[in-house]
């Protein structure tokens, strides 16, 4: 008899020293604080008074114990806010932070909250709950930062909120450098993660564990029941680089990206939620590389994306990688997994490039397939059929399916007995929740299967087990996500609603003192008129200015000095232009960034509006990122050159603009190139930005361009150009096309205006 | 308070089935053997009747439980001998083999004993006890196998003897392809491994534990309190190649390696004791790469290795190194240690060869130092002062010493405040065991250190602590090894004593007639006279054939077919041919390997002999091993060809020969070259060959040689040419010597004779 029970009787054999009730102590300003930490002992509290502590560098250091640690709190959760250039440091073992609001700052540092002080003050079993970290953003995106440093070992982030991280760099790190840090066990619980918006280049991750150099380590790292929404940072929300990290019962709220198994090995993704949309391909699922993982009781609702973001996108691997590459996928489980309406949900071999050894070193190339892999009890379901569930990149040889199950015509190239077609019926149980209807009880038995013993909502599984993530009976209330049971809970990141303000103006002078009163979301209204500029007009908030109807435009003249623009967008500046006549004097911008400080997105919409006479349309600088420029039904005539979103020029993966639509407006008259988009740099984990160029008439433009080139799009992955006409452009490429990336013009007229061009594998500089 | 003591109380619910007595099934034959593993139940024993078992293949599968196994045993242990074409696989839970005898033969799979039948078929829980495997090693030496397989978990060798394997593959492997063998726990305990001859290329080693491909993976296998003797099959005794692996306790006496920590990461190396020897540069210690390794209360004895093979090498690694390649060394530990009269002992950023870009791929230049590596409280001690007891191949800025101890002054290039020198008294307790006359208890507290509890011979720290990896009292006992204590209970390796016969002989008949009758050791004493001699004289056993007196020599003439040799070395032939004249008739060798079967190492030692007339006087064929040939003190002339020991020419790192020791001979009109001895393709885990080219006369020799080249050592590592006369040779370099393993001429006189010539780096053929 094999199975033993044992009954551990734990006997104290020490009586402990009675519970001290340690001194509390009320601090008002740095000096007090500084005094505090330094006479604090086990049990103790320091309490910070509420209200503004600027410019403060926290160092709390200290050894509390288990049953008494010592205690950093706000007064009243979120009443202290940390503002200014700060940041706090927390070396020590069994220290408490509670109830502290960052925000209208960033840190000097390398963090926000650091689990250390230096290499030698190391937290250990120190916790940091209830606080928030809201826009602490650097000013430069390109600075790069951490907002949490964990370091040492047992350490925990619990009900905190994290949001607005717009500068380089993952929100969080794990550091792994070390043999203090391995076997960490820390706990990354109940927060709430996000939104994080686009960065428009690599280092925009939401979580890292470990990173290539240390990607050997044993973490032990625990992600659990956190909401992760709208992290859109990059194509990586987590990038797990150490082994045997632990992701449970997270829910990822449409973010588009994926979770993905970069480096090491052996970790398990159990229990978590992915919810995409209709409308995205950016949200994504797992993405697996390496050794001896399992996925196990993860649902996944409407996650559409391809490739590298599909639901469950196993990648093929480098033979014999670098360090810093792909290793072959081998001994990977995938189990007992729902995947609802979503579209072509496994993908295997992702990223195999076999083809493009001409224009990449061998260590680039994954050819190596997933081996020793087994895909057994998951279940596709859809309600509209799905004929491609699988599609491989490459042979399928090493992937064992068993027992999978799908209710609709499986045509994909891979066929395999393992995937049946079976009428499985579903329940609806809230907008993104289905449910079986019965459990699906043919069940593979894999090695080590009787350990899966729970479903995604904890369910037990042992007395009605079932093929997928669910089984019966499921509680009502798990098809909601209840948002207080995540981050801070004295936070509530539920917008201010903006107040649609109108202000109609007649003047310059009017336009102009509008602008500095408005507020977020205010419409200035624009009497027909000439508006006579001589200043540049900031953009630092949402802005419409419009003239009311299309047909009576006013006209805005700018006369500022050279290479100054008519409208300088800064951080955060949203504009809306529409109904206006925009003119220059040839030698300034309709539209230009800040060259400094644009340490977060701004947007920019153009329509029915006619711009005319300037040098550039659009100059945007290094270290500025527009998430969406759109151009609809406008006429841009007699300028020197058009948008230029090419200043993004080190080649590390960043670019200017996320997306660009320019649509049904018409390009006169443009002596160079109408748009220059550039992204440099090898880097896959940028997968921007993205070009729409549609129904455009363009003419008379490009003459002096020297690179030939009309519509520069070198490096932009999306680019989609159809329905335009091209009408005598004097230049010998419309665009260069990126084969690889299935870049095709459509239906375009093109008349005495050179040609477009494919090419199908881009050379690259390389970036590691 | 944090430390609780826990008590656990074992209860057993449910009371234990009365343990039924299993039934005991004797079996002659493998039908009857078969039929019993068939009906084997839980608690049965199956006992192989005493005898041979010859060309078996024993496939032992069932269930046992922990307290019943299923035991398959020798009738009497020892006395139960596998052999001719044979082996044993174990597949199933609780399986016991105990007391058999594997000899005389070979496996016709991949291993002796495997632990696993198939695929499906594993071994888990099940033991191989009290058994022998000797010399049963396949008939040519480049067939691989493995002795031991470990596949599964928790499977053990205990108390077995391993020895002779000389055909290629490590002893034991333990496989981890596929999570069903991984966080295996395997117990590889009191055994006795070795002797296992130098091989004479890679694949040589005794242990290796996991792969390249698998290094990633946890494999938790302990090896603990066994004796190696002399295994000298290659470069690394021990090839770690995955996680987490224990040695503690082993003795690794005289073998001519490392236990290398080759691949796979946070392995433990604690409380074991290397053995080396006054002569030889071949025994090493611990050779280090990769991270977290734990390196602790070794101690170190007469190790004078160089680079690869010393003390303790730590390497430099590959920046992102490939999978297969170095991985930088980092959060090493080496603590606690003892080197007793090594030969600087200390070597690190062993392998840097950043000067030899030009010849090596990107991913060969070892550039990356060690980092974040502690090596304190350690113990040097040199009867004789050793001025460089600290090697560094690169600058060590990644180490921190602290706390170690040296009797001697220290020149080294690094000169550490971590290295004191201080007076050190040791008492001698054996021949290669020193102990500390008291402790120096200076100590440094490194991270963790509190948890290194014990020394090198598990007495506790915690009395009275001190450096190095002995603490004081010790007892007697521990400076003898009680071989005894190592493998089968019932087998000896002591050698069977020779008895050295002399037979006299005065005519060719009775030479055949004497060779036929010898035995291993026998003395052939040849009258003077001449010996006809038509066919070639097998030698597969230690022979001499002499004249009695070197004045009275008698003459062998031989007249077999043209390319037969007169002395035909056959699989652990030996001979020893003195004062003896031996002629050929200028199509025949005088010495040539056997084609096939040469599975182990032949040696020829030629002494005050003159030959002449042949075509070549050695002819080595593919596959076969010599691990000495020495020509003292003879005369070579009038052939046309000298030794070859060049058909390993597959370039994967074999060669024909271990040494090679030509010394006060004289070589007179050979045609082509008068040695060529080659080996081929780029190989680190291949240290040799070696040539001693000493005090040598070679006169008119060299003519017809096409490459130009009288002695040709290509990819020959060790190479000593010194004090030689070489006149009118036509010929334009005496030899080509590679400057990178500090090849070069010493005092030889060169008239007419062409000249030496010194690569630097030498091309070779990349084998991975």
């Amino acid at each position: 008899m094999r199975n033993l029970l044992f009954f551990c009787v734990v006997l104290t054999l020490f009586s402990f020293g009675k519970k001290e009730i340690g001194n509390t102590i009320k601090v008002n300003n740095q000096e007090e604080l500084k005094s505090a930490v330094k006479n604090a002992v086990a049990g103790d509290e320091i309490i910070l008074a509420n209200g503004v502590w600027k410019d403060v560098q926290i160092k709390f250091y200290g050894k509390g114990t288990k049953d008494a640690p010592i205690v950093l709190r706000a007064e009243t959760s979120g009443k202290v806010t940390i503002e200014g250039v700060s940041d706090l440091k927390i070396g020590g073992t069994y220290l408490e932070v509670r109830g502290l609001y960052f925000k209208n700052g960033y840190t000097p540092s390398n963090s926000v909250i650091d689990f250390r002080i230096d290499s030698k003050t190391i937290a250990n079993n120190c916790k940091v709950l209830d606080c928030v970290i809201e826009d602490f953003t650097q000013l430069n995106r390109n600075k790069e930062d951490h907002w949490i440093e964990f370091w040492g070992r047992h350490n925990q982030l619990d009900h905190c909120s994290v949001t607005g991280k717009s500068n380089s760099g993952p929100t969080i790190l794990v550091a792994l450098k070390g043999n203090e840090h391995i076997n960490n066990y820390h706990q990354i619980t109940n927060n709430h993660f996000g939104p994080r918006p686009r960065k428009g280049g690599p280092h925009g991750e939401t979580l890292q564990i470990g990173d290539s150099n240390t990607s050997m380590a044993p973490s032990y790292t625990n992600v659990a029941n956190n909401l992760f929404e709208r992290c859109d940072g990059e194509v990586e929300i987590i990038s797990n680089k150490s082994n045997n990290n632990e992701y449970r019962n997270n829910i990822f709220y449409k973010c588009e990206g994926s979770l993905v198994l970069r480096h090491g090995n052996y970790c398990t993704i159990d229990g978590n939620i992915f919810i995409g949309d209709d409308n995205s391909e950016f949200m994504g699922g797992i993405r697996v590389i390496n050794t001896g993982h399992l996925i196990i009781n993860n649902y996944f609702y409407k996650i559409k994306g391809k490739e590298f973001r599909s639901a469950l996108a196993v990648m093929n691997g480098v033979p014999k990688s670098p360090q810093n590459r792909y290793n072959q996928v081998t001994d990977a489980v995938v189990a007992y997994n729902t995947f609802v309406d979503c579209k072509t949900p496994w993908q295997f071999s992702v990223g195999a490039n076999m083809d493009k050894s001409d224009v990449l070193p061998a260590q680039e190339i994954r050819s190596a397939r997933p081996d020793r892999m087994i895909v057994a009890n998951n279940i596709i379901f859809n309600h509209q059929g799905d004929e491609f569930p699988i599609k491989a990149y490459d042979k399928v040889d090493g992937v064992l399916f068993k027992n999978n199950f799908i209710n609709s015509v499986n045509k994909s190239d891979v066929k395999s007995d393992g995937l049946k077609t079976q009428n499985l019926a579903m329940t609806k149980l809230s907008d993104w929740l289905y449910i079986p209807t019965v459990d699906q009880k043919e069940l593979y038995a894999g090695f080590e299967f009787e350990n899966i013993k729970k479903d995604v909502f904890s369910n037990s599984r042992a007395a009605a087990n079932g093929t997928g993530a669910i089984v019966l009976p499921v509680d009502k209330s798990k098809g909601t996500i209840n948002k207080k049971a995540y981050g801070a809970h004295w936070f509530s990141d539920e917008a201010v609603k903006e107040t649609s303000k109108t202000i109609r103006v007649a003047s310059e002078n009017e336009l102009t003192e509008a602008l500095d009163k408005a507020t977020s979301g205010t419409v200035i209204e624009l009497k027909k008129g000439i508006y006579k500029i001589a200043a540049s007009l900031t953009i630092d908030k949402k802005i419409t200015i419009k003239s009311k109807d299309q047909k009576k435009r006013a006209t805005v003249e700018y006369s500022g000095q050279a290479n100054t623009p008519t409208f300088l967008m800064g951080a955060g500046g949203n504009l809306t232009l529409e109904n206006i006549i925009l003119k220059g004097e040839k030698n300034q911008h309709a539209f230009a960034t800040k060259e400094k400080e644009m340490f977060s997105a701004y947007n920019l919409k153009v329509k029915n509006t006619e711009i005319s006479d300037f040098d550039g349309v659009l100059n945007a600088y290094k270290d500025s990122f527009a998430d969406t420029i759109s151009i609809d039904n406008s006429v841009i005539k007699n300028c020197k050159r058009g948008l230029k979103l090419a200043d993004e020029n080190d080649d590390l993966g960043e670019y200017n603009a996320e997306f660009v639509y320019i649509t049904n407006s018409k390009f006169e008259n443009v002596q160079s190139n109408i748009l220059d988009y550039y992204r440099g740099g090898y880097d896959e984990s940028t997968i921007g930005g993205n070009l729409v160029f549609h129904n455009n008439t363009v003419a008379n433009c490009g003459k002096e361009e020297k690179s030939g080139i009309l519509i520069k799009t070198q490096g932009i992955v999306n680019v989609a150009i159809s329905k335009n006409n091209f009408l005598n452009n004097p230049i010998k490429y419309i665009a260069v096309l990126w084969g690889e990336k299935n870049q095709q013009p459509k239906e375009n007229t093109i008349t005495n205006s050179g040609e477009f061009k494919t090419e199908q594998n881009l050379k690259q500089k390389m970036m590691y």
